[in-house]
């Protein structure tokens, strides 16, 4: 079964700052993760809830399944991307693990 | 620019008895909402920071742009997922537009 790694951002004291770092440097790091299938990305426009605007971006890494994740994020490379999240990561940003149901 | 409505659900009291309602009677209504490009939905399994586990499952539901979406959800169809998912909803749970980079 296809997993994801959701991550959850939340505000940037700099969003467009936060943005050139993450496409010139956190991409490139994420795109050489052993075994990842896809990735996705986007910025949060709107709590379609009415509720707060928790988070300002989104990504989504995909993986065959949880072994794949695992083991992708055991390699160097997925130890550099762990590595360079926690340095760009907002206060409160969150990280989920989701099974996709096909 | 594709868009994506996220939803996120926080835990329901009895899972099996939500996953049985929501793939029998919630995503049907979803699936014909007009605009609808594609739509995923998955458990998420683990909170991978270590963090509360806050969600038991997310929804994303693409549409071409955001005009589209909110055409999706001003249709009849947009509103009876809508009305259903206030009803499924449990406290708490979220509900984002996103913006895909593509």
């Amino acid at each position: 079964m296809t997993v994801k790694l959701v991550v959850l951002y939340t505000h940037p004291d700099d969003p467009d700052a936060f943005d050139h770092y993450y496409f010139d440097t956190h991409v490139p790091l994420v795109n050489v993760i052993p075994g990842l299938l896809r990735a996705e990305t986007g910025r949060l426009v709107a709590a379609a809830d009415g509720g707060e605007h928790t988070y300002f971006r989104a990504a989504e890494l995909y993986f065959a399944d949880q072994a794949a994740l695992q083991a992708g994020f055991g390699s160097e490379e997925g130890k550099a991307t762990a590595a360079d999240y926690q340095k760009i990561a907002p206060h409160g940003s969150r990280m989920f693990v989701q099974a996709v149901d096909d």
